[in-house]
């Protein structure tokens, strides 16, 4: 679905953002679809992994019609430049991941060593059970246990321990495989230095040296960093349980002081969640003029909220910027990833008020009110209270919330999943076996421009669930299926009769949201407790990964572990490797003798659900189900 | 110097370069020049640093005329592309840098473990130094230390500790420095990692913000990984002390069984020394027709063992093509880092057998025998075996050794210095004092085909003794100086009337080897200790760094620390960041009053001798000295 070959009118599926895209249009106000439009044509050589800049004999090009150079200055061929520069890719994903997990780690120790007002141990029993994954003292008490925890996380990030804990809970043929591979990863940080040691001028050289390293780092990622975020946000915040919500840009609330929390990390939202119940400030708001305070999500931060607090979710990736052009925002609160840099010149457009908090990322014409442990829930108070006393500067005449909201149901964490099924995984087993449900699949990712706007997540997803596939969701994917009304019970019409009836059945939607892009670990757990539970590897099972509308380095890692773990994935933006045939042929098939999975690249959300829903059948089919 | 404004034929400065340049065209061999001229003309925006692909909503590019697009498609300005695509330079050369640093951890622990027969802890003294410096219990045995001090190195890399011991070396002047800027680097790994996660799309967009962690990264590697290796790989193999021996193309030997020893590691090339001295080997060599084996360096691999071991260096980066082209070579034995790709399919063009041995660093066309701890020593003889048995195919005719290698005197390491000196900096800082000498400079890294081959080396170091300034050196340039003649206690005549003196009267050449590119660290620590005898920070003394003919990331990561350290540091090559004012008038000044030093760039050699000159005597003044 090239955009070119599209009417330019149709740069989405959802009407809260064609209706937002024509505000700005009249406002004169450029966004992310103008700036793609102004970067056509795109540089061929690096849309197909063909440049070099790895060293400064370069810049060099490689020619992909044969006829220029075949050879970088340092006598790089396209095979070794394509795959260095996915190897760079991929650590910086797991890099971004893995870091948003140290942050977590971080404040668990704060709390434990009680430098952390405003944060405390919330599932207990999620903590207990962690803390005696590593190994920690079931005796001590909980502060210190949770010290023990904190500090035994941390040696994940390192090299002394040599191994990653959150591996063992893969079937023994899965971590054979990778042996054999040699891409068991060691540690977080480790695989993501040596990715970029051996992308360094002069290392290595061998494609296929370099993805197989490229894989371990992205294994120390799912297995690693992101499970280690998603882990003890749960245990700082609470596991998500099943909690029904509103989504799409009318959760913005023309009578109240509206906050959008943006980004990654639940850190700063959850302490914005916090202070936005305090009645004093809900009584300020209300001598401005408010009917009250109203918190709306975006992107991941957005599904960290939504997923433990039921916040709405205004938008995905693409909705960022159109979300100012509300004219309804008093404040948007930005902690790190996916962050457009534009959005604080946007920001000025309108009353908006545009607050940075992370140490390690501030941008362009923000506010920074800087987030430290120790003052964390200050900081939650301090930027309501920026907003509400910012409801005074609102124009009304420049509001416009065009469409109403829609339902949807969040919180399905593997534990939530498995409570709905009663306990056990069996249920859904069962259901699989008797081909009620054929298969799973995480439809998960981002948005691009490249892509109509929630048009490969929505078109694959609806095909999906019809064809009686239960989709899984996090990140931007999970946005755009609430917006579609895939969320609700309900939304059991839409399902093929197998599926339907589960979901009716258990009061479930055909389409569950299991969190933000560090919840893709979420998946991949649930996955291995059903290949342990069927005594099979990851690779036997009828399941399968998409990210229809990818853009981040975050997505290229994801995808790479799920590979890695087992799991068939279809994107559906090509990554940039197609000038060089070898890595190419390797990822498209070449991993699948040694990994059972490799990766798939259809544009079409259509033609991919008929490569997932093959792939399911060939899975049923070898499993005799 | 832009190679295009000089006659073709003038590559370099060095008779051995030029001749087997000449001898690779008449056989119509390939090498980094042509690839280089092939490369013509060099994208203009990947130049400037204006080209992204950290994403796939790109690739993008911003206009550096203003004409077209000024903005990524996230959004991203001129200055954030600039700043991230530097950013990522830095953290790849830490990685690489420091990665090596963990190679050596790794043996260390191995030994004391007694999992690597053949090493063993050779200087036991530096042992007991750092072990003290590491707070390992003294009274500890010998391997007991070792290993409590591998494991407490290990954590050097990590999270849990949160600081680098390494930097107590430093006046508490220049920590305070490093805290106000918030620039103290944490962990290793942990830098590096967090370099990757802020230059995601949509996390730091500061310019600033990213600078300061480039140069916390950088840091990490400076006072952490780098200075690992070296302090390591003296513990293992030995500190250096000055020793004769030879440089240039010369140093094959035609009668002879000749072996390359390229790369940056000494880990297989230390055990490539031991088994050249193997008398079976060298019996066989000798049943061959040989009249021995002879071992050279190249790059820094060739640092190493030259400095611990006197063994000659055949040349640096541009030669390591043309070493293979004397066909004198039976066999290229590599580690990692700096190794060019072309090296296979050269080495098939005559009787070279091409061994690759890091399982981090494969290459097209390299028989790949792999290195671990525990057979490192086996790998040294079979490496040397099959050199000696290929010698039966060296090809008579196809033999060109154009030139008689020249002396050098090597193996200047701090503490070696200090002993020239009578075990105290005092008569240096007096020479210095007494403006004997006027300051020193590290003259150090890479060769770039965009500059004349060791022009800007010779050139620069020559204008520098000549004015009474002492010259430290290390890694590519260290062999420049040599070859030209700098490295002999009669180089003392080419320097000026004061530092001339003292050469003779200690016996030392005015430009002194201290080591590889990772040996950088060496002269770091040898400032700070003149700053701590002197009782100020390093910024106030009469010292400078430059890096005439650079190409690599990890010199973007030395020049990087080096500033950070205090040392004003002249590059001659311009970093990818011209397309940013905003960036590129920090790195040229802004960075001054907050570290007291900040970068220059100078192509011309002889403008950059003045630059330091003239920074040699405005600090002189400063100290009224």
């Amino acid at each position: 679905m090239d955009q070119s070959k599209t009417p330019a009118s149709q740069i989405s599926v959802q009407p809260d953002t064609l209706a937002l895209k024509e505000k700005a249009r009249q406002e004169g106000i450029e966004t992310v679809w103008e700036r793609y439009q102004a970067q056509q044509p795109q540089c061929g050589f690096c849309e197909l992994g063909l440049s070099c800049r790895i060293c400064v004999m370069g810049p060099c090009r490689i020619d992909p019609f044969g006829e220029g150079p075949q050879r970088g200055v340092c006598g790089a061929d396209a095979d070794i430049m394509v795959a260095r520069n996915l190897g760079r890719m991929v650590a910086a994903g797991a890099a971004a991941h893995s870091d948003h997990g140290r942050d977590l780690v971080e404040i668990l120790l704060a709390v434990a060593e009680g430098k952390a007002p405003g944060y405390k141990i919330t599932d207990v029993a999620k903590l207990e059970r962690l803390a005696a994954e590593f190994g920690v003292d079931a005796s001590l008490p909980l502060t210190e246990k949770a010290k023990e925890l904190a500090l035994a996380v941390m040696e994940e990030y390192g090299i002394r321990k040599g191994h990653l804990t959150f591996t063992k809970r893969l079937p023994a043929a899965r971590l054979q495989k990778w042996q054999q591979l040699g891409i068991t990863p060691r540690g977080i940080d480790w695989e993501v230095t040596e990715m970029l040691h051996r992308t360094h001028m002069g290392v290595d050289n061998d494609p296929l040296n370099l993805l197989l390293q490229a894989l371990r780092c992205a294994l120390a990622d799912g297995w690693g960093g992101s499970m280690i975020a998603t882990e003890l946000s749960d245990v700082l915040f609470g596991t998500p349980t099943p909690k029904a919500s509103q989504v799409n840009i009318g959760v913005l609330k023309a009578d109240r002081v509206n906050i959008i929390l943006h980004g990654h990390n639940p850190l700063v939202s959850e302490m914005v969640v916090q202070a936005a119940t305090d009645p004093a400030l809900i009584n300020r708001a209300r001598q401005l003029g408010a009917q009250g305070i109203n918190l709306a999500g975006l992107c991941c931060t957005g599904n960290e909220v939504l997923m433990r607090q039921g916040i709405p979710m205004a938008g995905n990736h693409l909705l960022q910027e159109l979300a100012l052009v509300t004219g309804a925002v008093e404040a948007m609160v930005v902690d790190y990833q996916c962050i457009m840099p534009s959005l604080g010149d946007l920001a000025a457009c309108y009353h908006t008020l545009f607050f940075s908090t992370s140490p390690k990322a501030k941008f362009p014409k923000a506010t920074h009110l800087n987030f430290t442990p120790e003052t964390g829930a200050d900081l939650g108070r301090q930027l309501v209270s920026r907003a509400v006393e910012n409801f005074a500067r609102r124009i009304p005449e420049r509001v416009y919330l065009p469409t109403e909201s829609v339902p949807q149901v969040s919180g399905f964490s593997v534990e939530a999943i498995l409570d709905a099924l009663g306990g056990t995984p069996e249920p859904l087993i069962n259901a699989i076996k008797a081909g009620q449900i054929r298969g799973a699949v995480g439809v998960v990712g981002c948005n691009n421009p490249k892509v109509i706007h929630d048009y490969g997540h929505t078109t694959l997803t609806r095909q999906l669930i019809r064809n009686d596939v239960l989709v899984l969701d996090t990140g931007c994917a999970a946005v755009a299926h609430a917006k579609a009304g895939f969320k609700t019970p309900e939304a059991a019409d839409l399902a093929g009769p197998g599926l339907a009836a589960v979901c009716r059945a258990l009061g479930i939607p055909p389409v569950l949201h299991l969190g933000s892009c560090v919840d893709n670990t979420r998946i991949i757990n649930l996955a291995a407790a059903l290949a342990n539970t069927l005594g099979v590897d990851l690779d036997q099972l009828p399941v399968a990964a998409a990210a229809p509308e990818w853009y981040s380095e975050k997505a290229t890692t994801i995808a790479s572990y799920a590979v890695a773990s087992g799991i068939f994935t279809v994107l559906g933006v090509a990554p940039p490797v197609l000038g060089s045939k070898t890595v190419t042929e390797i990822l498209l098939g070449g991993t699948t003798p040694h990994l059972g999975a490799c990766f798939a690249v259809e544009p079409d959300p259509e033609k991919a659900a008929a490569l997932i829903i093959n792939h399911i059948a060939k899975k049923r089919q070898e499993l005799g189900i």
